[in-house]
């Protein structure tokens, strides 16, 4: 444990709660001389004679000076966040009292928390495994259902007790393979390659089972992002303001919002959805659909998740639709296409003249006709792969890349299995994916691992 | 107490943090059904049956959903901030989460709390009074030492304890006049007019000296403005960065900063100097010492709380100097007159040069020289009546407005007692301080009132 120990005796303090004016700040302290330090700012009470988990009211005083009449909450270890002491200043929500406390705490000697040091405690404490952690700065960041329940089944340990499962038949499996070491001097015959190869099958499933789900766990966290195109008059606006009025996201704030281009984001069905609306997409969309000029717009179609071709129904003709889906196809653009300014009376006629073009979706965005159609297919586009959010869902690039590695790694055990390579080399190979498994939820990690993790949480957690 | 009555029995709650995202977030509820509604998401735990002040970890559920883990806060009636039963859900910092915890408190039967909404019932139901009430919210605002020292020394009831004395010469007064008024029909000689004299001295002069500290408590709640002017190259803006470096105020969002004015901001002694740096005063600089085109920067200058006027010693003619002295007296600005650009060789002469005119100031601001010898002016400029900060100071302009109310009541009694008019009349005057005072503290109060005082807070305080 010697990569933990710089830093590891002192005592941290941070402040906890969005930095700002509110009715309530907190600072928090973790550390052996937690107690010790409140207690010597807060002489109403003796704080480290008060049972943990209990609430105490007084002054917290510097000196004579009074700096803030106070709610001070005792978490003794190891039953804390941190499994450390936990001291949880309650201040009047003025970041002139919040630097004040802080500053006589860091003067009753501890220093300011890096980001995530709470966090990171808790994992060298054993309190949750790097996964779980991670899983919280994500449930902080969360903005929708569906990347809340994610993160939240993570801290839980949905995800971890999967690792765990995964780990249990590698090492299953290794102590099967070391069996056969053992006695293979003896040239034992082995009944139980099929049984190894069971094990390992059963591994590589559930691992491309996890893989499989970070597409749709990337949507859940970053959004799926959604390219509106068409002719000018095809009504791109009229339908991104009746998609927002119903469902217009309350986030305010959502982190990787990119500024250059301008996104409207609502939320269906718990998952955000990004309205893209470049000013590029915009003026060229009459390029677009000449073929001529597409490049200056495709760059930004190919990122995006869904790409949605919007047009009037009345004043577009079936070949030229057919022309503008192959111009598209050609570019590896393969759109939503949506018919719009249908009504009750020419839907029918509508459908008619487009039924030899495939998937069209015929709306009128003005009076609201069908749009709820039209989100069912944006959300069917996403979980087209099955995925439930309610399973456990990967939704790291750390964890996805981990896991390509344990991927591979059982890949060449299949194929050593196969080619009946020799027990040892096997072992290798297993042991390659319990490694990786092991970065994941921070059983093998080291400083750097640690230091990217946690510099991505804000302070004070 | 019928004008309680409204929304008085149900329960409130609110976010009770800055808003954004954080490690974490404190949801507050008070009120009958605090524990109850609480109780009903958070499955783990009885909290009915929990002492006060103590904590609770568990998940928070909303059926069979995990909003999220959280620590519960329990504070029970009346030992807790409102006097209700109050509750305080400590979450993930995710607004996502905020919200969704909310919305579950709501759904199980509490409202939204308007803004001060907790410190009213406080008040109402009798924690505080309504002057302590309102330096909860200077408290939250303050963002110095100084402002921050005379809010909780508010709070603390400082200037309720003051008030109380006031009101408790002003009772007895009362009742020694009630005495004259029974025996009036006997004809009685009172020797105690004397008495009556004194009493009401005393408190007139208590009064004068709190309405007196308001102009001090008004610079402590809102800074000193202080407009730098000067021909272009005296050196301002030297001046003004030599100053930032030392002093910035750590603020970063002053309410009330006007917008059209750039203003800097620093903290000498624990009071906030906004440094007025007007694109009028600074174009027309050269106007203002030829006393034309000085009425543009003129309003400006006026209504800064301090005029610093900088010259260049080596530029500036003494006859020049005077003559700018005396257009600016004349239109009632009176400068604090500062030489630049002296330095160790020439101050000397440059203190010999201007020695006519009267209280220059000689600083080099590249240097540093003598700049805390011109901080220093800058702060008795502003505590000139020997005001401290440690002693009771009105910073609240409703407070101010009834104690000039108080004042002419009791000059009126004065003047009656020197004109030797009939008591029942001095017994109207008494009354009318007394309404007064009771009007500061709360205990006359009305809904408008107290609505005008609680909007001013933010939610969940």
């Amino acid at each position: 444990m010697s990569l933990h120990l710089s830093g590891w005796d002192d005592t941290i303090v941070a402040l906890a709660t969005p930095p700002g004016v509110g009715a309530l700040g907190i600072i928090r302290l973790s550390g052996k001389k937690a107690i010790e330090v409140v207690n010597a700012l807060f002489p109403s009470k003796n704080l480290a004679k008060q049972p943990s988990h209990t609430l105490h009211v007084g002054y917290l005083k510097r000196g004579e000076a009074v700096l803030d009449e106070v709610v001070v909450s005792l978490y003794k270890a190891p039953r804390s966040y941190t499994g450390e002491d936990i001291v949880e200043i309650s201040c009047h929500g003025s970041p002139f009292i919040h630097q004040q406390v802080i500053e006589a705490c860091l003067q009753e000697g501890t220093r300011l928390a890096k980001p995530g040091e709470f966090t990171q405690r808790a994992f060298l404490n054993g309190k949750l495994d790097l996964a779980q952690a991670e899983a919280v700065a994500d449930l902080i960041a969360s903005n929708t259902e569906a990347s809340h329940k994610t993160a939240l089944n993570s801290i839980r340990g949905g995800f971890s007790s999967l690792l765990k499962q995964l780990r249990d038949q590698l090492i299953q499996f290794s102590a099967l393979i070391e069996l056969e070491l053992d006695f293979s001097q003896e040239d034992v015959e082995f009944a139980d390659r099929t049984r190894l190869q069971s094990l390992v099958q059963t591994a590589h499933e559930q691992t491309q089972h996890l893989l499989q789900s970070f597409q749709l766990g990337n949507v859940i966290k970053n959004g799926v992002s959604v390219a509106i195109i068409g002719k000018p008059n095809a009504g791109k606006s009229t339908l991104l303001n009746a998609l927002l009025k119903e469902d217009r996201a309350i986030v305010s704030d959502i982190p990787g919002t990119t500024r250059d281009t301008i996104e409207e984001i609502i939320n269906i069905d718990g998952i955000l959805f990004r309205l893209i609306d470049t000013a590029g997409i915009r003026t060229h969309s009459t390029d677009v659909i000449e073929a001529v000029g597409i490049e200056r717009s495709l760059e930004k179609m190919k990122q995006a998740n869904v790409v949605l071709y919007l047009f009037d129904v009345n004043e577009t003709g079936v070949t030229e639709l057919e022309k503008i889906v192959a111009d598209l196809e050609a570019q590896a653009v393969y759109p939503l296409l949506v018919g719009n300014k249908v009504d009750l009376v020419n839907e029918v006629a509508a459908r008619q003249k487009f039924q030899m073009v495939a998937g069209v979706l015929f709306i009128a965005a003005k009076s609201g006709l069908h749009l709820d159609v039209l989100k069912q297919r944006m959300v069917d586009a996403v979980l087209q792969d099955k995925v439930q959010p309610e399973n456990v869902i990967v939704t790291n690039a750390r964890h996805y890349h981990a896991l390509q590695e344990v991927d591979k790694s059982l890949q060449e055990v299949m194929a050593g299995l196969e080619n009946k390579i020799p027990g040892d080399l096997l072992s290798l190979d297993i042991r390659r994916s319990l490694h990786y498994l092991g970065i994941i939820t921070g059983e093998v990690s080291n400083e750097d691992l640690l230091g990217y993790v946690f510099s991505k949480f804000c302070i004070g957690k």
